[in-house]
């Protein structure tokens, strides 16, 4: 037996050990999947055990993230931090190496992995990364920037429309260091593929303009892998698809069906995988010191490949200490000195301007204070407002239409495709993506907006149109519940700025907290610059905006609807009523705030109205009484559309004054944030 | 000039008139497609004003939206309830002619578009009702239902990942009845297709298994257009894809330009368009007479159709009564009876089931009982329990795996794709589908799912493992806002049941709202069945499970939640507390209750606190604490993950002693329901 034959036999049996061991998971695709990816860390993909941050290593996706026991297994053959009792924890709380693989979890995982299809995204993204840094920081003969991105797909991903959307648009950009080994074992959950994925993939990806190659027998030919992966790198102008044949759950009983995919292989079928396999069926999760052998050698090589890398950055540093320096900084995830002088500061005199077009003048202004900003926009550039003066196009070369080193991306009408491939960007690490659409297409994407948040990624998403203030469109344009997910959403952050200063504001908390996507909600409609409001209130959430000594009531709005609050306040105020006026441009960071602070702006005893232009669900926390959206919208002026479902300023004084009544009547008003902490 | 482009001209011109008027809109399209939507119409659809309602007409759905000025025209010129007027309130609140289709909204509108992709996807299941239809009730001679489904789609369409996986399975389904003209007009809002979308789209489809023909001048070329649609229609076993090359905003200055896209002609513009078009400039929404004739006859030629067939159905009852007995019923929306007899009960003494298996029993009586079911799931049909004994596959004969009479559809890992098809399927009318994936997944497709809602579709989202209760497979399954998500979201109910007759009601509840869509969430673990439940209580959303007399306290809590909420008024018993536990299936019906039984349930003076293993966001409503998440999960076995995220019964009853002390020290407990409506 070859070395190589006998590591991918240690994989396929310490695959079935560990699936077991959890007594739940997912040991088909890993013993499937064994020789590619025996062929691909052995031979190609260069990560470094002592550095999984190297910022040149190649990057390697598991798109089909059930099968991540394989990539923890590769880790703890490379000596990354994955040891064999992290391996026995699979799967178990507390451990790091949980049922689908996370980004922030575990050592030497690029993305979280295992909703189908983003990996492969994501991948698209990281190949995008890799070719805007070289076009920024490579100089003739210093290649700082030339790793490949190794992806592993199944059947899965290759139904899911983000995959569909990623990889068209992988092809246009012609990213040819992509190369993407598509496990093809014709079975899914529900069976075999013929039940429902009859297409001929290999047309279709041509159909992208990708380079596609077959592997006929990916369970023994190895050779014909390495052949093949080789043959892909020598394409530069085209993304690889790798067509691998394998049989899934290779060596069990049931290979090849769809029993071996997602359950734990039985004992008797695994002691017989050992004999055939030349193991001891007694013994479990063992690994012959020749494999570790083996693969400690690659590691020793990659390590070779980054000490090699870092004499070559030593040189450039001198030749060019200004990139190098750039380089550094981005590296250590530090933003530029400065950049916060760099945002636009409004005062009242200053003229109606929707909040879309306020975050243009922030993008403007930050595309030439933070060079790592890379935006784009799923085709609404014009009414996102998301491409800046002199901005120029990430296209290759080839087109005319721009370069690699251009930081706007045409992302087509991709909703999905550019939030993960914004993830993939964000964690190659050196840029921070931003990307556009309309507030109410942010759902067609959440599958990835959400790993944006579950991956600590600095994603923002620049979503305009943001409520039925969009107008004309009407109802199957203007958001109603979409706020209401953000909000629920962990490690995210969602602001809806009411004017300038808040904008700046929101740009500027989205970029402080590194860890986490936010979502930037903007409106197409022209909001005043309103007295009172501060680019530095925006961090604590909500603040109150104008107030009357001991106020009667309580208003507190959020983006385009904090004009009609200042308004309201003035009607009541007519009336003999003192009022406050909060403005909320982001509740998550609002519930940060320390109890004293909350309540310092929410007083005991002052009811309060909630006004905002989208569905009332979650207000009850903040306000007694709910102004909001209860239904879909309408198609119509947006002045007319917000009449019509009276969101005006009328109605909220009327309201503020129905609930100053019945408190009076029926005594104590609620407190809002009471001492007990919601527990959980 | 013929009178087709006398036709063609006019729609052209009344175009740019109407969208000049609203001042806003898209005239680029319909100027563009006016060509292809007179040979349809005049030529191929078979509509009748009359009865727009006629189950064998043929469907039309234009999947880019944005064009409906050209949707709203045609249907004008036939003599559906679209007058002059209506055109000219085009974008106006209260008019029939939002700037979006939308099927609850104007007669002779199928399906709701604008979000890009989901009409064609809702073209699929279309054409899938019509065979399943066709294979249920046509007898030989009697060719019952054999209509066609013909769709316009543009490049937007083409772009979005929803679009690729329905079209993928339309391949596979070999619906030979779909005819999709594709609007190949190289424009999008960015501009050429040049800069983001340069696949190769026939091969593309080719690859899916589509029948694929090019009109090389759409513009003039009427007798091409016709040629390729009448070659369609002789494809039997293969859905057909045209592309038509034509000139966004044919006639105009601009033509061929993105400006013609999303915004009015100038009104010069218009005034050479007219005189190039041989209309007089100076007039407005001008239709010769003749224009009218012409579509009227086929109007008339259509009715005529529909009486052949009234005929046909005549006799057809006569030979085969029950059959027609069965498609009256379906055609008049009622379900059959005795169906709700059919749903299992259950008691204390049976034994404890996973809510998803649950549903399974349910879906094994109901598709014996209600024959216009059609279920599926997303790949997941052995973790979903989808699918029924004895159920058939909905296959092509060609495969052997099943039939079109098969009413279980393997929708293969294509979330998206099947949300979208199940609106199609319920849209045709005489079907109900219901579809399965895990409810981390809903949001991959809820461009699709918010459709349902906003078109009033009776669609049932079958989603399981729908909490951390998921267990092993890690946050990146665990559903945490989507709860949060479908119940701020207007005209849909969330059904979260706790038990064996909690899951029959829900059923029961989901369908007997024929006009929205409805949420199951069911969990992958075991639980009790309780004493209490009972179907007829869900269709009030929230009832009184248990409750000593004058509470203490209350615990209202969800699905798996509720024995927690169980166990710890037991705790809390002990210690001499009094409980009141509170289930709460569906919270969009309890609201809907009036104020006297709300308030029955959650007494004024009685602290709430709620449990639900999802996230807290919107709890406050009805609760005083919450108990539940606030981050992500974990992977783990889930009684691990629960007691991680302390959600367990010891826990709620500290949360419980805690209010109950803080209620005492701080006086009166905060009404949940006060008189004064939340406003909007």
């Amino acid at each position: 037996m070859s070395i190589d034959e006998r590591c991918i036999n240690t994989i396929r049996t310490l695959a079935a050990d560990v699936v077991r061991g959890a007594n739940s998971g997912h040991p088909g695709a890993p013993m499937g999947l064994a020789p590619m990816a025996q062929v691909l860390f052995t031979n190609f993909v260069r990560i470094n055990p002592k550095n999984p941050h190297w910022p040149n290593r190649d990057r390697f996706v598991l798109s089909n993230g059930h099968a991540c026991v394989l990539q923890y297994i590769i880790l703890h053959f490379m000596g990354f931090k994955v040891s064999m009792d992290d391996l026995k924890a699979f799967r178990s709380v507390g451990s790091i190496t949980p049922g689908h693989p996370e980004r922030t979890h575990t050592q030497g995982i690029e993305v979280t992995t295992g909703p189908l299809g983003q990996g492969i995204a994501n991948a698209v993204g990281l190949a995008i990364a890799e070719q805007e840094m070289a076009a920024t920081f490579n100089k003739p003969n210093y290649p700082i920037f030339d790793n490949y991105t190794y992806v592993i797909l199944g059947d899965g991903c290759m139904q899911e429309g983000v995959q569909s959307e990623a990889c068209s648009l992988a092809g246009h950009l012609q990213l040819g260091k992509l190369i993407a080994l598509y496990d093809d074992n014709h079975i899914t959950i529900d069976g075999d593929t013929a039940v429902s994925f009859t297409e001929d993939v290999v047309k279709r990806f041509e159909a992208y303009g990708w380079h596609v190659q077959i592997v006929s027998d990916g369970d023994h030919n190895m050779q014909s892998i390495q052949q093949a992966i080789e043959k892909a790198k020598t394409v530069t102008d085209k993304p690889s698809l790798i067509k691998v044949h394998t049989t899934i759950g290779f060596g069990s009983l049931n290979q090849g069906e769809e029993k071996v995919h997602g359950a734990p292989l039985e004992p008797d079928d695994i002691r017989q995988v050992k004999e055939k396999f030349g193991f001891n069926p007694d013994e479990k999760y063992v690994v012959p010191p020749e494999v570790y052998d083996h693969y400690h050698k690659r590691a020793a090589q990659n390590a070779q490949y980054e000490e090699e890398w870092n004499q070559l950055l030593q040189k450039y540093a001198k030749e060019y200490p200004k990139e190098a320096a750039d380089l550094n900084r981005r590296m250590t995830g530090k933003l530029p000195d400065g950049w916060e002088d760099a945002l636009p500061r409004y005062t009242p005199q200053d003229s109606a301007v929707a909040t879309r077009k306020l975050s243009e003048a922030v993008i403007n202004k930050l595309s030439e204070a933070i060079p790592e900003l890379i935006g784009g926009s799923a085709d609404l550039t014009g009414s996102n407002n998301t491409r800046w003066k002199n901005a120029v196009d990430f296209q290759p070369p080839s087109t005319k239409l721009g370069n690699y080193g251009g930081r706007y991306i045409r992302y087509g009408v991709r909703e999905h495709g550019m939030f993960a491939i914004m993830n993939g960007i964000a964690a190659y690490q050196g840029l921070i993506p931003f990307g556009g659409t309309f507030l109410n297409f942010l759902t067609y994407g959440w599958g990835a907006a959400r790993l944006s948040a579950l991956s600590a990624l600095r994603v923002m998403y620049i979503m305009t149109h943001d409520s039925i203030g969009l107008g004309e469109d009407g109802p199957t344009h203007q958001p109603i519940e979409t706020l209401a997910l953000t909000r629920a959403t962990p490690n995210m952050l969602t602001f809806r700025p009411c004017d300038g200063n808040e904008t700046s504001g929101a740009y500027r908390c989205a970029l402080l907290h590194s860890h986490m996507p936010s979502i930037l909600s903007l409106t197409r409609q022209n909001l005043p610059q309103l007295e009172g409001t501060s680019i530095e209130a925006v961090c604590k959430g909500g603040y109150i905006l104008q107030s009357d000594d001991n106020p009667d009531v309580g208003i507190v709005a959020t983006g385009s609807e904090v004009p009609i609050a200042v308004e309201a306040a003035s009607f009541l105020r007519k009336e003999g009523i003192k009022v406050r006026v909060i403005s909320m441009p982001c509740t998550e960071l609002f519930d940060e705030q320390s109890r004293d602070y909350r309540i310092s702006v929410f007083p005991k005893g002052v009811p309060i109205v909630s006004v905002e232009a989208l569905s009332t669900f979650g207000w009850a926390k903040y306000s007694h009484a709910q102004v909001g959206m209860t239904t879909f919208g309408a198609s119509g002026q947006y002045p007319d559309v917000y009449k019509h479902f009276k969101i005006t300023s009328e109605h909220v004084r009327d309201v503020a004054k129905d609930i100053i009544q019945y408190f009076k009547q029926h005594g104590n008003v609620p407190e809002l944030f009471p001492q007990y902490a919601p527990a959980s």
